[in-house]
């Protein structure tokens, strides 16, 4: 029988009836038939199909019916592993020669300056810190935005001068630096036009290969699950986790997942230059709980992996750094390094309290909520090329399982033009006479 | 709970905190995202998506993500039913204003001049014959292409004179006229270079689309079955059909599918000018088995349903005017109404025969090889504007079962230029030393 490919019905007689149905070539409509009938593909035509779609001889809609079949039939993951590799291979591989690198990746969330405080702090234990991280478009800025709210502090630099930093003072964090992955950019944004965003493999690979591109040799992934992150589902967050540690692991990295929750916002500070600010609090011993935690379980998971330490031993030495001013002297050294003066991060011009209209516990503040807010005070970007202001944000005084009484501050609003109402900030919060559990940070840790 | 659409993840991030989730306007990924949940599409989505398509906001990678959902989790029957008629409604519907027009259509074969012999067959009976059919692009021209090869012979009139000419002699047969569903020449384009051509609802709704569009009152449909074949498998022929007959009876056209076998060619001839003559003839009376049959049997279903009568009476009517000269007389007015005159139709220049190397009964005759080596002799086009030579082509002497002795004729080979070995004609036959039965050329009928 000679395979007859998926084709327009005239176009399908033509082949029938000519030769061409009979040559070997690879060619999409076979793939894309392939795949439908739930045949595992080959390494050769995922190859064949990223690499097309990069120089242009397989279109957008081809792509895109390829994405969609994806996202309604999976991966396997041997597929998944190979797809990472290729797409990693379609650019530059930043090739750091330096030992013991880690890197950190967090899928985003409300409130999430976790970062800015971490970096420094595993630093100041000697594992190496060569990261690139992003700027932002949703309810805050990204990392990058963040930290450009402190005065004078610079986020690009040439590669050999980033080495140099990293090699001196064990840290150095810029934005996105060479052509790494590019393969990744362009599927990414036919993905944002095409409902195929929330396919697990597509993320697994998608994560993946800019972690591996990036030469670190240790990954630690803060995958955020809950209404105010990219994965609502903590079935699917699993899944998603396994399969980024397969990956990390067949491409002989050690990776570590771990769930956190993103119900409520991170901390207390939701904005630019306040999460910078809560962020340095917490390397001097004063931050929140939550993000205090984070931090400490994050860190061990970094410098155990890292280093080769156990992980209790791991834990010592983070707390010890956590609270003997090490890490807090580390970020001055890092952020002056960049030309940062800590001392200097504008706050907006005007606050207002909002306080609680009556008694209780506090039994939920939207993660959502609280971000469409931070944004419209203007602290999110709409589009790419937007300013938004570093300067905004809101700054809650509690977290969820908290007691107030009726007229006790519940968030202070930091503002400039644009600014929010009591009543917005009100319905965030839900309240209940009854006490309330506070909720576990971290749900799970996957390796 | 906020409706969260499917979006690249800092888009969605940036959409949750921002208004733009509140709207309750329409937009593609919201239902792509539908689709893929398995939920039922309302009318007003399938519009929205159609009537984006053709307008442009909806984009070729859109589509392709929504038609590749299509292919793979199918429409419920309600959904064709409104997809049909969304596309049907996309452009011009003829109003011919004439009772009883009968449509005819053909999934596509080798060797199918039914058209040719059973329309004037059926007019000759009053039934109106107002069709319009294809060019081909495959291995041998289309109905129009082949009845150019009859000299003088007019593909192509106005509107008024083509109804004029249904009226005054009761049949006409042009190629395409008029702005006729526009949704699917755009739709079928795009499926035919995204792999999405052999879904059963798209099928159905393009076919049907397309006849609803010409103002016929009845519609009978030859659904080829077999390898030669857009359809292979009976199991989905027949779903196919059903789903028709359905999506007829909702537009209140009486619609009937014959479900036909194409292993080995219809007839004996496969070319152009070669498949007129044998129409002609089956029109004498003097036609191979299997096209008179065929030809019996869609007639008496056209002629039943074209005049309300019942089967039998209609099929004596049919038998009586196939052998007494009066669909004879009936596609010689015709032909003649058109330019036509049946007496001048060009042959190839060079004939050769090809015999038998064994004795044995003919067990097989593949349709899809003898279409590729008509197609070698120049009788079908590869690109739209290709020219066909129209003289060129195969005559078959014989059928699967029948006996043959080594040195009989098996074949004669109509050819200019480009010729083809007698081997690769007896590579199409597989012969049997046991007695083969004729296979069923009818093998269902759907209504």
């Amino acid at each position: 029988m000679v395979k007859i490919p998926k084709k327009h019905l005239q176009e399908r007689l033509f082949e029938l009836y000519f030769n061409k149905v009979e040559e070997e070539n690879m060619n999409i409509l076979d793939i894309l038939d392939k795949k439908e009938k739930q045949e595992t593909l080959t390494k050769e035509e995922l190859k064949f199909v990223v690499d097309g779609y990069l120089n242009g001889t397989i279109k957008d809609y081809q792509m895109s019916a390829f994405l969609t079949e994806i996202d309604l039939l999976g991966l396997s993951d041997e597929e998944t592993i190979n797809l990472t590799d290729i797409m990693l291979n379609s650019g530059e591989i930043l090739n750091l020669n330096i030992d013991s690198v880690v890197d950190k990746h967090s899928t985003g969330g409300v409130g999430d300056k976790t970062t800015i405080a971490l970096a420094p702090l595993v630093a100041s234990l000697g594992v190496k810190v060569a990261k690139m991280s992003g700027r932002g478009l949703g309810h805050t800025g990204g990392t990058i935005d963040k930290l450009e709210s402190i005065t004078g502090f610079q986020t690009s630099m040439s590669l050999e001068n980033f080495k140099n930093q990293v090699n001196e003072i064990g840290i150095a964090l810029v934005g996105q630096m060479g052509n790494l992955v590019p393969a990744d950019k362009k599927i990414y944004a036919l993905r944002d036009v095409t409902g195929t965003v929330d396919s697990i493999p597509l993320i697994a690979s998608s994560i993946m290969s800019k972690k591996l591109a990036s030469g670190a040799s240790t990954i630690v992934i803060d995958l955020k699950v809950g209404d105010g992150a990219l994965v609502n589902n903590i079935d699917e967050a699993k899944q998603l986790a396994n399969l980024m540690v397969k990956i990390g692991k067949n491409n002989h990295k050690k990776t570590v997942c771990v769930l956190t929750n993103m119900e409520e916002p991170l901390g207390y500070a939701v904005g630019n230059s306040i999460e910078v600010i809560e962020a340095i609090n917490t390397l001097k011993g004063e931050g929140p709980d939550d993000l205090t935690q984070l931090i400490i379980k994050l860190g061990t998971l970094m410098v155990a992996n890292g280093l080769d330490l156990p992980e209790n031993i791991a834990e010592e030495k983070i707390r010890e750094n956590l609270y003997n001013g090490k890490g807090y002297q580390k970020m001055i050294e890092w952020i002056s390094a960049q030309g940062g003066d800590i001392r200097k991060i504008s706050l907006a011009r005007h606050t207002k309290k909002v306080t609680s209209d009556q008694d209780g516990y506090i039994s939920s503040i939207s993660a959502l909520k609280i971000g469409k807010l931070s944004r419209k005070l203007g602290a999110g970007r709409l589009n790419k090329d937007d300013k938004i202001d570093l300067t905004v944000g809101i700054v809650l005084n509690h977290k969820v399982g908290d007691y107030v009484h009726k007229g006790d501050t519940l968030a202070t609003i930091f503002y400039n033009e644009k600014t929010i109402t009591n009543e917005e900030i009100l319905s965030c919060f839900t309240f209940s006479k009854d006490e309330v559990e506070k909720p576990n940070l971290i749900i799970d840790i996957i390796k």
